[in-house]
């Protein structure tokens, strides 16, 4: 049986605040090993918002080594503007993982309430409450943090099955995703 | 006087295909260099088609080592889901541009038309007759190619007189951007 731990990077993407997790997962145990929020310069151009993700990911990756990483489907604003700026941070946090050759998931809002709370309504007080309880926190990380650590638990507890029905044998990875045969 | 011509890389981003061109320019004259289109395959996972962009982008650089990015600001659509995937094209195009620290410059589509054409209400066919004839160009490139050459161009032909000013001394660059002092 396999006892190394899998190290999961976690992001939720915005486009002012860019939320991160990085947890290690040992069978069904999960361990925090760091949080935070990117935040860019509002006024700045386009390109600087950008690099700031970019260069930030960059180190977090360099810092902590995750094996893999899981990102927050984002919400599609009524806003087109905002949608868009959204979008161009989505897009630039992926950017910096697939440089990495990290295998990168995406779950979806509801997925991560799901997963981490058992229903797919949960408050985000709630998402909160459980990322503490499950990572045996001292304290409340901050929203965008706690976000992040949500989709690695997500997909660490998506996973576990998987896994194993993996090392059986049983599934394929094709394109970056986990495939029944 | 400076007679080493600057290498542009111009891009324009989209959610199917990315278009590039590659221009040098020396004083008032433009040479073409390369260009051509970026195509992602539409039903991958995201990841997948954010790696292929990003990884042309890096094979384009490499190749042909431009000194400034000029990048076209993408129309907003009506439709969030199709304005969220152009978002996250062009966000990982400008990821891939900054992580090689290239200056980057951002231009409309009524900037861009307005440049090489001379009016903003240009139709996309004036733009690309226009490309053929201001770079000599023996036969017409692609529309996206097209439109990634007229992207360098209109950084090009904005900067003729920001880059005399600035070897005088009467411009500084800050935040990535020329500005009167």
């Amino acid at each position: 049986m396999n006892t190394r731990p899998t190290r999961i990077l976690g992001i939720d993407p915005g486009s002012r605040v860019t939320g991160f997790g990085v947890i290690d997962v040992r069978g069904r145990e999960h361990f925090y090993v760091a949080s935070g929020c990117i935040k860019t310069p509002p006024n700045a151009p386009l390109a600087e918002r950008i690099a700031v993700i970019v260069k930030h990911i960059d180190e977090i990756i360099a810092a902590y080594r995750p094996q893999q990483a899981a990102v927050e489907q984002v919400f599609v604003n009524v806003n087109p503007a905002a949608t868009l700026m959204l979008g161009q941070a989505r897009g630039a946090a992926l950017a910096a993982l697939v440089m990495h050759n990290l295998p990168t998931f995406e779950y979806t809002a509801l997925q991560v309430k799901q997963a981490v709370v058992g229903k797919g309504k949960a408050a985000k007080e709630q998402v909160q409450h459980m990322v503490v309880q499950m990572l045996a926190l001292s304290g409340t990380p901050q929203a965008d943090a706690a976000d992040g650590l949500a989709v690695a638990l997500t997909h660490a507890l998506r996973n576990h099955g998987l896994a194993a029905q993996l090392q059986q044998g049983g599934l394929q990875i094709k394109r970056g995703r986990f495939q029944v045969k």
